[in-house]
């Protein structure tokens, strides 16, 4: 059972720690390690977090809102409500468990409740410790059922661009068509998509985050689709950039140009290589043409629970890469007035290589 | 020009607290005082932050991304890059504007990441405040023309609410429901959704934040619909609950209970009552009914730029209400196994009463 193993080892993160429990908050840090998913409202309205001790059943402590669906959450773990808030719950709980050092989450904690919460372990007698990417560290590298996860999830994206392709005509808006996506998706079984999908047409294609607006596509114009979605938790990411009709010489060029410069990241890709290495050569490749500066953001993420993870595959990250590891390839070249090409593929990095997710390539190679 | 009010406004908060800046980060409030919405993925990953001197003008900060967005959003203010990441922006960025004190959003800061401005504050000299919802302070008192949009955002909700209510029938699914829901929301012009829209069937209903899935609504279940909009960056709250065909004797009784509870709790509001007086007019109608312990959460929250705000009416919140505050009112019965009924009201808070934002009770009285 996945999540045994999972919580296995993060218990053996907190003993190396030489913590007797952490407060598990992030979101997909709480569904990797409990396949805990309920909505919540944000960072500052959570739908529950964990208590994980250092050995033991880990907890669920969660409010009158959620009760129900945390009990069928499986694995099936004891649930404590938190009628008063989270840390009255835990002034009572924290002595009852004999927990006398708590980790918690220091990139998804506000400053103000960790202040809070450092009152309250000064009430109680116990220390407080912000750690760091204790449960990321261990979703850096997938196992094969989430890379099988991640595969259908990609699978399913570009079974929705299809469709969305072959509907595509002049005269239709960015944000129709942004709806006309996201409700694809959905029909076909996604949980929702994983960010707010952008649908630039023209000039506005190059803004690398485009929201989709009342703009109607036209032939000739370049048109930037980047979707994703999320399917049974785990996201996939995906743009293709194209052109209704005729592209011209420019368009053709610069989009040549990304291409070249995504099939050469793709074919440095291995375990054991850095995340700079990789963005370095397809950037040298756009900035030898000249668009250096026009490539203004990284070549990559990681991809998984969240659709934004490490590994970056960034200029200043001199990270290896590691077998299991999965990412993103998306060089892009944007150019005010004009518009903008990006191309969007995702990998999974192998001892040898690395294996392309997305099965159709029809879009890319123009 | 309301921008420049709020912005002497906040400045004049600035003045008070000697702090020579503030650094806002929360996304309401950068589009509360900026009007600046882009989209971004969570805390984590910030599409821009203000940098509010005591004095002139605000400076927008963000990156590459969302430069072209950032550059036409009214007003039109300075927009500055970071393209080696916040920090080192801030690095150069505080001594040349010659800020000694600068105050940052506590209910809005990683601790991770209040911890490396605190780093660089030491650095380079200056004062780090953390400071806790001044801007939000501001957003409490809705001016009219707030009031206006959120008028029409929940005009807006009625008119798609009246739209899927009358194209309901057995064997749909929730989620399938939900779908409509939101794509119908978009379609007549929302923004967003302010929430994911809760639709649950019969049992499903007695889970106050219930997820939509397969189960197919049937004849005579409670179905409980809770959904939200965002038009013009204002929200919409709205719950009905109803029952397709003739409901049972059981479910009029707690039907007509909640709406009772409802209706004593609108007459309870105006400005000088406290939050939790209100919260408890309805739970003692409830309570004295025998169902207390199904109430098991607040009467109510705020609504704004955010679906839930201040001021929450709770039975711990002893602030007293005031004129041009909007709030839900939203008792609610939850029974596992059998289902819930909630029914959920926007108000503005008035000198001498309420107004009620909801124009059609049609679903409510029964």
């Amino acid at each position: 059972m996945r999540y045994l193993e999972r919580l296995d080892k993060i218990q053996a993160v907190l003993r190396r720690k030489k913590l007797d429990a952490l407060l598990v908050s992030q979101p997909h840090n709480t569904r990797y390690l409990r396949c805990y998913a309920a909505v919540d409202h944000g960072i500052a309205e959570r739908s529950g977090v964990l208590l994980i001790p250092t050995k033991g059943q880990p907890l669920l402590l969660t409010d009158f809102r959620f009760k129900l669906q945390a009990e069928v959450a499986p694995p099936l773990l004891p649930v404590v409500l938190y009628p008063k808030g989270l840390l009255a719950l835990l002034n009572d709980l924290l002595p009852d468990l004999k927990i006398r050092s708590l980790g918690f989450e220091s990139d998804y904690t506000l400053f103000s409740v960790a202040g809070k919460l450092k009152t309250l372990a000064d009430k109680i007698g116990i220390q407080l410790f912000p750690t760091t990417g204790l449960v990321e560290k261990l979703r850096l590298i997938k196992d094969e059922e989430e890379i099988e996860k991640l595969r259908t999830a990609v699978a399913l994206n570009e079974q929705v661009f299809s469709r969305i392709y072959n509907s595509l005509e002049a005269g239709r808006t960015e944000r129709d068509i942004a709806l006309d996506i996201e409700m694809t998706m959905q029909r076909l079984g996604a949980e929702a998509p994983s960010f707010d999908s952008i649908v630039a047409s023209g000039p506005n294609s190059a803004l690398p985050h485009a929201v989709p607006g009342s703009v109607m596509i036209e032939r000739g114009q370049p048109l930037m689709i980047d979707m994703g979605l999320i399917l049974d938790g785990y996201c996939s990411d995906m743009t293709r950039t194209f052109v209704l009709g005729e592209p011209d010489d420019r368009y053709l060029s610069i989009h040549r140009l990304v291409r070249r410069a995504q099939l050469a990241a793709l074919a440095a890709i291995r375990a054991g290589v850095t995340a700079a290495s990789v963005d370095k050569v397809a950037r040298d490749i756009i900035t030898d043409a000249g668009y250096g500066p026009a490539f203004g953001h990284s070549l990559g993420h990681g991809v998984g629970l969240a659709v934004h993870e490490e590994p970056r595959l960034s200029a200043r990250n001199t990270r290896k890469l590691q077998a299991e590891m999965v990412v993103t390839v998306e060089p892009g070249i944007y150019i005010p007035g004009w518009g903008g090409v990006r191309l969007e593929n995702m990998v999974v990095v192998r001892a040898d290589g690395c294996e392309l997710l997305n099965k159709n390539s029809t879009w890319l190679d123009l």
